[in-house]
């Protein structure tokens, strides 16, 4: 039997595989993103890992060969673009439990995403639930109030799937794109 | 861990001496960002350079030491973000000549920029002229005519300072921010 996706709209990715539960979340944005792109919706890419080059050999004149290099601490988030005008920003994190831990995001990053929000951008985390496999979006203050919650001495140092339930928005996977975060956010930042 | 908190840097900005020739443009951008960020005026970031990770070596558990890797082409520019609720994004480029050669600038970087216009975003190129030590921010609107233009057989495959000087805005240099660019964006794409 056929199902009709209501997102399914275009040609190019429609003959994707749904969204393979193995499959990396990060992939899955990537490719969500370049479906948002060649669909003139929206702009959005993932940064580069930011990597230390210590050392480069050229062996050939064409190709420098980096033989000593660092990974660096990310200073800010993984993704950003344009949305309808407008500056959006968000880091994506999965678990395989049932509540997001802040351990998992840096207090940079959350600042990062503070600063983005005070500006006049939209700012948000996505958070993969792997065991319920379920995608949550939650807006930075909302998820900022809960992390200066945890700071208190009996606070809750993590986030259930249930509050990301009631306050943020749950996000729609299909076949294109396989991950239509940009619907949740029509839906949270947009009246429409 | 000691956590960098982005105003522990104030006192560090304010004191930098004026914008040095010899300086790279890349870092005086750089510090000029530092400087928005920390004035609450923007947050705008340079992105990593994009670089294939080949092979790892762990030679400690705490430190991922990367011993073949190689530079990949951007796939954007180099510094996007946010100003006054708009997303900002920009390509940086510095020549000796006394105009700027469109071999100079990769064609996916200004289908880019095109797109970040299409979007609402604002979208523009910044070129420092060495020789005359003037800096330009020119929409990416005009730049592409002219690009447009050099594709006929006798088009001009660059774009002369006197050009950018008429079409384009002029960016001053200081002490705090170096180069203040995000006065040249005001000038052109916001009326105050």
């Amino acid at each position: 039997m056929k199902i009709k996706y209501p997102n399914a709209k275009q040609s190019y990715v429609k003959t994707k595989k749904k969204t393979n539960l193995g499959m990396l979340f990060e992939n899955a944005i990537n490719l969500s993103n370049e479906y948002y792109l060649i669909n003139n919706r929206a702009v959005i890419h993932k940064k580069p890992t930011p990597i230390q080059v210590v050392r480069v050999d050229y062996p050939k004149r064409t190709k420098a060969r980096i033989i000593e290099a660092y990974y660096r601490n990310k200073s800010t988030t993984d993704y950003n673009g344009v949305y309808r005008g407008k500056y959006i920003d968000f880091e994506a994190k999965e678990t395989f439990n049932l509540s997001f831990d802040f351990k998992h995001i840096g207090l940079h990053q959350i600042n990062h995403l503070k600063q983005v929000d005070m500006h006049g951008g939209i700012a948000f985390v996505l958070v993969y639930f792997k065991c319920k496999d379920k995608i949550f979006l939650m807006d930075i203050k909302d998820f900022d109030y809960f992390y200066q919650l945890s700071k208190n001495q009996d606070g809750k140092k993590s986030i259930s799937i249930e509050i990301f339930s009631e306050v943020g928005v749950e996000v729609n996977k299909g076949y294109a794109p396989m991950i239509d975060y940009l619907e949740a956010v029509d839906n949270f930042y947009f009246e429409d």
